[in-house]
């Protein structure tokens, strides 16, 4: 699909070349470099809405710096925060509001500096071992500090399946617990090892909503950084309506009518609640899904 | 697509709601129970070319065991290797022939098996703190047994983008050093955090041949346990065919004629070299994306 996803479209060059050249490398680490400013997890978001650049001066003495790529000439790094409290969490009300501010380069390139510095702050030890790891690659690597063990650890990604299922010109959605009042999206799950992206797609829907589908149709896909899910957007088609919600995971479940989706998407758009219900932000894959499929109509 | 895909298809039911159950999974720990009989990662075939399964008296009794889901009543477990040597690799010998004789659904659970073995056998540790961690909800997690850490792990699948790329009715395939003689496959590279499978799709063909693509379009998924990816395939376009090839990455990358890969296709299947090259296997979805992309023509 030819549309704009949020979190993908960063103008920065990757430059993998460099990553794997250290003489290259710790030549870029010079005055005209820039290091992204981050409060924590969350980006400092200057008054005309981009995000905030200094220089390596910025960065403390012995920070784990992670090369994110060429913006031009200019080398552009983020520093790995030196302690987070707890598990990794969805968007914060502060990350939302720097994601409603933020153009798409911009959002794209925080998106994976973030992903990156959390994998980092939470990965200082070895998987295999438990001895230290330290960072290597310009960030793209940690490697276990024991000779012994000497194991390679690299930042991960988590395909997530996201679904729109359609019976009979209406679509399922669900609600989990912890959505504000009214609010419905798409199902979703993780990819696990052993099934292909149809099979995880089939499997989640069964599981969450007791429905079984079929003709899994691929539509987009979305880097999203809380932590580093690949969000991988498809249709399916379901036969029998019938639904039985694994209250574990969902509150509820439901169909619900083309016109309510288009309803929801335009009172989304104007910031409201939906009549029917309340539907994804344009940022969240589930809109995208949800706008292509009354699209198709 | 609605072909077979090798290591997708498996008929046991993965159950999850057992898994967050500990009475429920404890009740399955019965003398019923079935345990796949593994050589380290590779399967145990049986001379009727069929997975080998014993039953959990044939566990240690310190084992940690993965819950593989149910086979009709049937509790199907696996017991993680205490040690193993090296990084992850790709397919042994042993694997390859294992590959070949197998059944669909039962390459599928052995695959997903297999990489659930593998992440537990090298996570025995906690990334966070370097404590040990412990198996949890039937092999679907890991915990760190630190109180002041606690922090949950779970099974790790690392998306890969694999894309047969078309310019003027050729397609850009290539050579990595390790390939046997006359080898060539669709690039392929690991998705990075911040972009999206397109974007993975736009820089790894840029990164290793030098191509620019457009149109990216997803094709099939598979599950490729060597340890646990899951293999991404697309067709995509380049409007110039001019190659530089990344010498660290690939031996070579070159335009093939659509008949040279009908040809490879077909000496594949008798199991000889092809004329132009020698094509993938028919269980690598590499295969099976050229195939599609002939039928097409």
């Amino acid at each position: 699909m030819n549309v704009s996803i949020a979190f993908a479209g960063s103008r920065i060059d990757r430059a993998d070349h460099v990553r794997a050249d250290p003489e290259r490398l710790s030549g870029l680490i010079n005055p005209r470099a820039r290091l992204l400013r981050m409060n924590g997890l969350s980006p400092v978001v200057s008054t005309e809405g981009s995000l905030e650049w200094g220089t390596l001066a910025e960065a403390a003495d012995d920070a784990d710096l992670v090369f994110l790529g060429l913006d031009g000439e200019c080398a552009c790094f983020a520093q790995v925060p030196t302690s987070l409290g707890g598990d990794p969490g969805p968007a914060s009300r502060e990350m939302r509001s720097a994601m409603a501010m933020l153009g798409e380069s911009d959002l794209a390139t925080f998106g994976g500096a973030r992903s990156l510095c959390d994998w980092h702050a939470r990965h200082r030890f070895c998987a295999r071992c438990g001895s230290e790891t330290k960072i290597g690659k310009g960030g793209w690597q940690r490697t276990c500090v024991s000779e012994s063990c000497g194991a390679q650890h690299f930042p991960r990604v988590d395909p997530v399946t996201i679904m729109l299922v359609e019976h009979e010109g209406r679509v399922l959605l669900g609600r989990q617990p912890r959505f504000p009042k009214g609010f419905y999206s798409a199902l979703a799950g993780f990819v696990e090892p052993g099934e292909s992206l149809e099979e995880a797609v089939m499997r989640e829907t069964l599981e969450e909503a007791g429905v079984r589908v079929r003709d899994v149709e691929y539509v987009a896909s979305q880097p999203w950084p809380f932590p580093s899910s690949l969000m991988i957007g498809c249709f399916a088609h379901a036969d029998d309506p019938g639904i039985v919600v694994d209250e574990t995971e969902l509150e509820d479940a439901r169909w619900f009518e083309r016109a309510d989706v288009v309803e929801a998407l335009e009172a989304e758009e104007r910031g409201g609640p939906g009549r029917a219900f309340t539907a994804p932000p344009a940022y969240a894959i589930a809109h995208l899904l949800m706008k292509s499929w009354v699209g198709r109509g």
